[in-house]
């Protein structure tokens, strides 16, 4: 073993992105180990925009497991967070760090301690899956710190016993978590459809729209709704099945129309079944003001285009997420977006379109002035109704690649200490 | 036949019921014959409050059928009245009228026309189910004034050709639409499960909120979840059948625990197939300020006392109508109800909670003042966060009685002219 009276810290920092599932994930079979009572697939976020930095370090002098998310120390003993720790622990190996001269065995590491510091580059609370990534990122960064030799799947259903959605997140691009048979959910974990170069046209815009009241959480929202909606159980063994199959063609041969036409109504069918629980969970809950006019701009640009142009998808809380077709389409979108939903006068265009800025430029919006010169939007029936102030603010993003260990400089606990810098 | 040189004018007027579904029909299998995809329940509402009044008329002298909607003349060229004067025509009977002189003969009936004028004691656009009270008047006079001697059953499945929910409108108390099987539409048609006296104790409150926008019309939002909802078959033919049985036995028994969470959860389901239609309808379109904070103070309620106190429905649009298991459940709902929803401060009481108005009474509220006192409801979070202004109006009612022919009175239409008055 590691002599421990060397006061050596050993750290690996990764980072990991969000994802954005476009048939969606809504209901478990098992609670504990987090298995789904159907498939569902997702467009992994570009991490450049959205994603969770985590450094994982290990040294003999810590003497407990820590944790710090943005810089605040959280508590980890929940189930989650100790099942994947557990279960990463379990496939540590040796490790031999010649450079450092630093030893650690297998048996080693069911002794040691292990402090972990994650930063999201996102707002926490915002409803944009941290807990995916975050989960994620941290299976993948304890992996490599210790060695751990299972591949990317075989982490990822270690991640999903964080988070369900987390194990989507080990990959790149397009990504499916295949549900599995097995009760102890060794067959339920993610692959990767097709990396993020096989569709690298499609631009992602997100509306972030602040929430007045506190939604439902998601993990007490599926429970109502396995345990009293009769329309889930319909929709997760005879309509998602068949869903999976068209989005997974409909991926791997780039057809917008299709994965448009799949992505829309399979997010209206998980509020629909979410509306069928007892009581009613409503995550788009302001659909005059915001999710509704969002729709029907998209639904009828799309009927009047003759061919999608745009998907929408909401996930458990009321942002939107639209994906455009190209970078063309994306820049008209946002023009569109822009003119029903500007800015409060005070903001600053800079802070209010986050991302991939050269969108914004396309769109010919370089000030919040050419906000409010924008042509109003055919869709809209009545150009004088503006939802002033209701969208928090716009990322625009795309599909991006999965996990990557960063290099030393970005660690963000004290190299000598092990504590955050 | 009777001398066309005679100026008679003969006349029936008769007053209908609305009705409010528990378990709601929704999705038509023939489009024209209007039959329904599932059986569906209603309530019938007590005509003091909510209810058509139609008189139709006949004479030699009239040369074309005429009809006006509260004063209005209106187009009857549309096949919905076509459907209806022609099938209630086609079983007209000869008319001896002793008193009055007038003999009309069943081959007459195909050459005379009629008049029709129809009102409505209740704001006819304001989502409270005008059509099916209006269609059921309709048919039910004319089946007076021709001497049809077809049972309201038969009745109401001409009536079903105007309206769906029409059909239901020819009874009073809680009444069953049995889809049928017959491509004909003869075997669909309304049956009266319990007179209203067999359970008076319920109490009926509904807000009526002001739609801010155009809702889909349920013709063609049934239309499109037929065509596009992968949910609504299995709600057809999985979930109602058993819930119709558990409703019948629920109003047979008086059971209010099982009505109040039929009706609820059924009410949620209609909700959540029009969510999963291609493009979502939002019936409840704006649940932040107005439908979400009803079905989250019932629910709690409910929840608090162990055991229903009060079940919620919503049609196609966004009034809310709650059933109240008592009146002293009735008054303490309306109270909860006022403190949320108070009136804009220049309102009259009088005008602002209409019907029944001896709950106001029991709920100890006489004053717009009486409103600015109640208590917070314990089911609400924040006491200070109002609707003031969002409900338009309450009206108060219960279960009432089917159609009835009126006193020569009641006439709308000058007995000498078979002109509007």
């Amino acid at each position: 073993m590691a002599d421990e009276s060397q006061k050596w810290v050993l750290m690996v920092t990764a980072q990991t992105p969000t994802n954005i599932a476009v048939i969606k994930y809504w209901g478990k079979r098992d609670e504990k180990l987090i298995l789904p009572v159907n498939d569902s697939i997702s467009v992994t976020l570009d991490p450049a925009h959205l994603c969770t930095t985590t450094t994982v370090s290990v040294s003999p002098t810590f003497d407990q497991d820590r944790m710090w998310l943005n810089g605040e120390e959280i508590s980890i003993s929940g189930g989650r967070f100790q099942s994947c720790l557990r279960e990463i622990r379990s496939r540590a190996t040796d490790v031999d760090d010649k450079e450092k001269g630093i030893k650690i065995t297998k048996k080693d590491w069911e002794k040691l301690h292990v402090h972990i510091s994650s930063y999201n580059n996102f707002p926490t609370a915002a409803g944009l899956a941290s807990s995916a990534a975050g989960f994620a990122c941290l299976v993948f960064a304890l992996g490599k710190l210790m060695n751990v030799k299972e591949d990317h799947s075989q982490l990822s259903a270690i991640a999903r016993q964080g988070s369900g959605s987390a194990c989507r997140s080990l990959y790149g691009g397009f990504v499916k978590w295949i549900m599995g048979k097995d009760d102890k959910g060794t067959d339920s974990l993610a692959v990767q459809l097709a990396d993020e170069k096989h569709w690298d046209e499609l631009v992602i815009v997100i509306a972030v729209v602040s929430s007045r009241q506190k939604e439902t959480s998601s993990t007490t929202g599926m429970r109502d709704t396995v345990e009293t909606s009769l329309l889930l159980q319909h929709r997760a063994k005879e309509v998602v099945p068949k869903r999976i199959l068209k989005m997974e063609e409909a991926i791997k041969n780039r057809d917008f129309s299709s994965f448009a036409q799949l992505t829309c109504t399979d997010s209206n069918q998980f509020h629909a079944v979410c509306l069928d629980t007892c009581p009613p969970i409503f995550y788009m809950n302001d659909t005059s003001h915001r999710q509704a006019p969002i729709i029907s701009l998209v639904e009828k640009w799309n009927r009047a285009e003759g061919t999608p142009q745009v998907a929408y998808t909401f996930d458990a809380g009321p942002n939107a997420v639209l994906i455009a077709r190209n970078r063309k389409t994306a820049a008209l979108l946002i023009q569109k977006l822009l003119f029903c939903f500007p800015p409060n006068s005070d903001a600053d265009l800079n802070s209010f379109v986050l991302g991939d800025k050269s969108i914004l430029k396309d769109a010919g919006v370089e000030s919040p002035e050419d906000i409010e010169t924008l042509p109003p939007p055919p869709e809209i029936k009545d150009p004088s109704q503006k939802f002033r102030g209701d969208v928090s603010y716009f990322i625009c993003t795309r599909p991006g690649r999965g996990p990557v260990v960063l290099s030393d400089e970005s660690h963000l606990l004290n190299p000598e200490t092990g504590l955050p810098k």
